[in-house]
């Protein structure tokens, strides 16, 4: 309300309880002064009575919610079903226009102001975990074609890109330094559109070495751009990241938001330490896009705060030295042991050559035993490049390598991940581990030892 | 957001656009401003983006949303579901504080402004319902028991109330005056607490004779209290009321929020034409209330606004002229007979001689069908008092009379009923009482004879 | 979706993973199976996932949701609006019906079934809490006035009730057992309706001595009612109970829902040692009430679980312990002392013996300041039985003894404070006690000394 | 509730009520079974709580809220904030996985239900407003970039699309058949990537001759792309498609879901006649999208009910008619013309001559005056090919024509139009012609003649 109306208020209720409430409210006006002005992800997280009185004051200012509106265009912001309109909190413009999705929306003060600020939020959020440097970002509503994760490779004019397979170093795959630059050599620096590195991938493969290869495009004058998925989580991938721009040449940089902000599949930031290259790729989306992503992240940024978000990284990166510790102690036990990847922060792969050598089937059913079993996110992977994911077999999909010396599982550290994560999956993988060295595997298993209800069985 | 953040807004988005942010705002504080200035029903409702817009206001302005409270006393309004604080809008604390429902909560200025405006929108409604005269009112966040609906009685020093039966007018039961004032007389004036008397009742029931009885309560010195359960719907009831009190003495009359204002059952109204009675009986509750009743009324009514409300009222008038016709056609086909009960304004009867006739367990057995066919709120009042309600059958309850004529069912236009109901309801009704009279009954009926899936069959 | 459903299912999605969804949505199902089975609050709390399942489930069971309802009552639980119905997760029928509140409610079998499991889970976290031998409860969703907070008392036939002052013993204020006795022989044991006592009072008042005025009430064989308002969070007002049950008669207590279970305002427990009593009780409501207590309280304890809820407990008590020590320190750093009551688990007071000798307006002052430093539920009580409460002062009120031998400040470790809130309070009393030392009251303090935006400042 | 906490809850409530409300559930069922059935739009709306009731199930299924799940990967479907978590009815995972946005997602069996489903009812719906042939859809969570709005154009091997004029036939700027075919026949057919022609665009323009075109593309062979942009809501543009796909080559045809189902600005639907080329286009989506349009759009359609959407379309039309007339009126009135583009449904364009030749600067002040009058959607066009919107003036930006014989203002019939934005255009529009012919610019114009607060005002 405003002054005039707490002023009328007074003559309703008492005005020393009147005025105290307007000095209330001015807390929560003082909070999104604040981050109007800095464009900063506040120190504490907001409580969700700001949030939402924010969101709402945003959703005011679009003229789907004018009292007064009349729309006689073909695109007026018109909600059939209220569930959906309150979902989006009245924000159902989207956000850009034509030709920029940055670019304000006449139309939508509201929803152009909560892009803005969110673009902002996040690009602080980024320097805050690593990317000192940073200089801009950009939100895309949608995961970006041109930035698939696949090993380091060199697009060139050819069709397709050109993958250059990695080294094994110990249990490591690792970036093949020389072998990058025979290619840059071979089919002319010229003519290579970009060098697309990873930060992100599962052990034993580990982040690409981003400092030399940086190094190697700035040489070479070649555009360079990391997938950087889940890599905002791990102070080592974006120590990466900034040492690589530092040093040398990294263009751009993309990543999940789901994956780095526990928000819902959807959205992804494309990072550049050159703004005019950022607006750039901003003005490639060819029209209005969901404000729906940026919704999520900015009630989730400002939800947690500065502190609340670096307080799950620093959780996250104590449970991935608690999960490494828990997977060799259970993979010793088993006559197998922890991959040594310390490279990979995020990442784990414990060996499973003797489950191998005892039953060449074992590997691929400790998978599907694992799925029935509500593990989630565990990859089995055999001999031959095969994996095993959700119960299901895939040939030769997502081999780093051609020729793994032994099959392994992969587990991960993921933000988010809890102590009760943890000792569920050691206690489940151990049972599957049990069952199929007595040679049970999931079909025989009778229901009994299937996890039909495993919040209560265990 | 204050002025102060839309200025810093517009650094961030253009400045015409913010400024028409801003001036969408205004139209939203320009309607609270209305409604703090004249304490009156909106004429046009709220969109629900005002509605909430104004409920977290004024959830800001309690304290136990103050971003800088420390409570260090009992009672702090602290919620540990987030999913209830959220049902609630974070109004936490109730209303009103230890000896008065209606003082203001000097913890809770939020909440003490929606009692105190819920309050006066609600009497502003009921003058526009027709108690033109009336004074104050006070909600109650439950049923009172001092006003039952019992028929027209006389609450005297004895135990229990003395209840003066109603005298058979044609088909209707209506108050027998000359016997009300023979008890009166018999007990004494001056032993007299109140005289009872309703609005709202079953036809063949009518209402009181409301003018008469004040006349009387006047003559006699003698406090009249009415049970207007749900007659704040129909004009006829309300202009009853005011005449009472136009020509004799209404202390005060009570009705149901649910009943009258479709929102979930749990409060009540005790209105007046006295201010200080009212007061009185407002410092009768004991302590804090819930102020969920008030919020939920609240929220209705500036939905509604004034224009939607009457066109409810509107509505519910002409679909008693419907249900009138379509009952009449519909007894008149199976040899039976409408009731004629002109004064109740709201609730029709159908005779069930014919059926009575036939079969004398039938007028029970037609309550059965009726309820597992998913018809609800229809009586069967079958002879000697007895009444089926929901299937199951009461003895001697709620008999108005000891000796109705015959047996009768009932059905009501009430405020929200729509053509559907009214449709179903007769469709349904027919097929009954047809298989009652081939002599199928709820038992022997087979599993294809009863509605499993009622929206779906029909 | 019933089996049916998921059938289909596997034919759009994979049978494996519609068969994983069918084994989760069994999970679910399993906890309320428990619930229903048992009636027990859950050990573990239930995600915000099942709890809303379960209520959606309800809902669908009351005859306002049925797909193929008529309905031609006067009371149909039609919801005019859309916000409404939502937060009350469309059950609006409330629960008990005309003459029982616990009784089942022949249109609403959700709500019904949500009201007697309420009521179970209730009892069972009650006993939970120290009532072992608690054998019946009913849910009212009003603080009844039957209840009131007084010192204890007797109900004699005299219109108010006979209150019998506190003795000094030491610091604390207790029962004057002698004082009672006298009182009841003197009125005459059969003329006495009920003896009133309390668990839940602010120091230097301690909760009343219940093992031998229960004896009492049995050897004179007077009925005997405690108020327990916020004595279910301590284990020792719990006790008391309990060893008045076993020991004499206590006949029921009664508990505020907000206070013990943090929900909102707006709702009592009464619960007793026999069962035929609470029905009587039960059935002392008039009509149908509110089913809004009773979801609130649900949704929180099944959300909290029984673990939960004894997490709350426990560090209640911890902060008791803290506060005290915290009260105790800042007390002696201003020449005051904790007043020693340790038989008041919960409130706890310090004097203002020396702020009083400065400057006799001085005491309530400090109530103003702290008022308006956002410090809620602090109670200032000056000399003479005044009390100052969110700034303003009552004089006479709630005054338990009418010379206490000095001016004292009340505090509270109520369920939910925590080391925030104590600390908070600490820093703004220091700060207040220092400025009244210096001659600073709350009219010469200038804005920079008011707290005016405590959040940011402190 | 399965059967078995139905047989529980007999013991709890009355066995007739709980047996009430199992049939009532299974209402809900038999229509959840219907649509898994099916795959198609229901004939009557669902209720919100059935639609809600699905959703919960869905989301149940999904391994993010399995009870006894623990997660190891890399992308659990954990969400930080619960506001993000609700609004998205807990579905986090989004739809697809790597490669095939239409593909099952192991970890989210209910939100790949929701896909599948969601695809199923759209396909139905574009059937039954006219692209009867319809064989499959994808749909896309976001515009897609080769689908922009432009005149009908050739994408060749040149870098950019080559753009054929249209002609100026009377009013209407139309398709030049000729002009295509020669350019066609200039490019040589076998370097011609695609036709690209649109069904929607701003009256004077009209849709492109799609039934010539077609015939055209077959007969060379080459794709043909539509841009259908809000086009299924008029019968005439998709009969346009329908008959295009009978008589010669229409491979796709693209629609905003925002544009035409009244949702939130996010998703496009790619529907062609071809099952194997959409599920190519399916393909290249480069990973998991977000679930969120696809929810909107089911949400939407699950509510509105084949029925309620055909209604919208029947109210659509008959509101063009209605704009049309007025907007004639209201020309005629002021000198000018309602343009005669009878080809376009949708768009209608009034000439503004008279006011050009008074005064060169009125048409781009006319643009400024209806955006600060909160007319949204309203284009005026100038001579030469500038534009106005929402208050800015764009040079050459979106001239279909480079030499229009007259400047002109656009309004549009879209769905969802109501009676109440035609009035409102009218009378703000009919005010600023007024006030501009007066000389009164937006300048000078003074605060009473500006709509501040246009709810009120008007």
């Amino acid at each position: 309300m405003n002054s005039e109306n707490f002023s009328i208020s007074e003559k309703i209720v008492s005005a020393s309880y009147i005025r105290q409430g307007l000095q209330a409210r001015r807390s929560h006006e003082q909070l999104i002064r604040l981050l109007l002005e800095q464009g900063k992800c506040p120190e504490e997280g907001w409580s969700e009575s700001t949030v939402e009185l924010f969101l709402n004051e945003l959703a005011v200012m679009d003229s789907n919610n004018f009292l007064g509106n009349c729309g006689v265009g073909e695109r007026e912001g018109r909600v059939a079903s209220s569930l959906v309109a309150r979902r989006h909190y009245r924000l159902i413009h989207g956000i850009g226009r034509s030709g920029d999705i940055a670019a304000i929306q006449p139309k939508a003060a509201g929803s152009s102001l909560l892009n803005k600020l969110t673009n902002s939020v996040v690009l602080d959020v980024l320097r805050m975990a690593g990317a000192l440097r940073l200089l801009d970002i950009c939100l895309y509503p949608f995961r970006s074609g041109l930035f698939k994760s696949w090993p380091s490779i060199l697009c060139a004019q050819s069709e397709s890109p050109v993958v250059v397979e990695n080294l094994l170093e110990g249990d490591e795959l690792r970036t093949d330094l020389e072998a990058v630059e025979r290619k840059i050599q071979e089919l002319g620096a010229e003519s290579v559109l970009c060098v697309h590195s990873t930060t992100s991938c599962f052990a034993p493969r580990v982040p690409d070495r981003l400092e030399e290869l940086s190094v190697m495009c700035a040489k070479y004058d070649i555009p360079h751009i990391v997938n950087n998925a889940y890599g905002v989580q791990s102070s080592k991938c974006m120590h990466l990241i900034q040492q690589g721009a530092r040093a040398g040449r990294i263009d751009a940089f993309v990543q999940s938001l789901d994956k780095n902000f526990m928000v819902p599949v959807g959205g992804a930031i494309i990072a550049g330490f050159s703004e005019p290259f950022i607006q750039e790729i901003s003005r490639m989306y060819p029209g209005r896009a969901s404000a729906s992503p940026s919704l999520d992240v900015l009630i989730t940024l400002l939800t947690l705060g500065a502190n609340g978000y670096k307080k799950l990284l620093k959780e996250r990166k104590e449970m991935y030295t608690h999960l490494a510790k828990e997977v060799r102690k259970l993979a010793e036990g088993h006559g197998e042991r922890l991959l040594n990847t310390t490279h990979n922060p995020i990442s784990l792969a414990m060996s499973l050559d003797s489950l191998e050598v005892r039953n060449p089937d074992a590997v691929t059913q400790l998978g599907s035993m694992m799925f029935t079993r509500q593990v989630s996110g565990a990859r089995v992977v055999p001999l031959g490049g095969e994996q095993v994911i959700g119960g299901h077999t895939f040939r030769g999909f997502m081999s780093h390598s051609e020729s793994y010396p032994c099959p392994y599982l992969n587990v991960a550290s993921a933000i988010g991940i809890t102590h009760g994560d943890v000792a569920l999956c050691m206690r489940r993988l151990d049972k599957c581990l049990r069952s199929l060295r007595k040679g049970v595997g999931p079909e025989e298993a009778g229901p009994e030892d299937t996890c039909t209800e495993p919040s209560l069985v265990e």
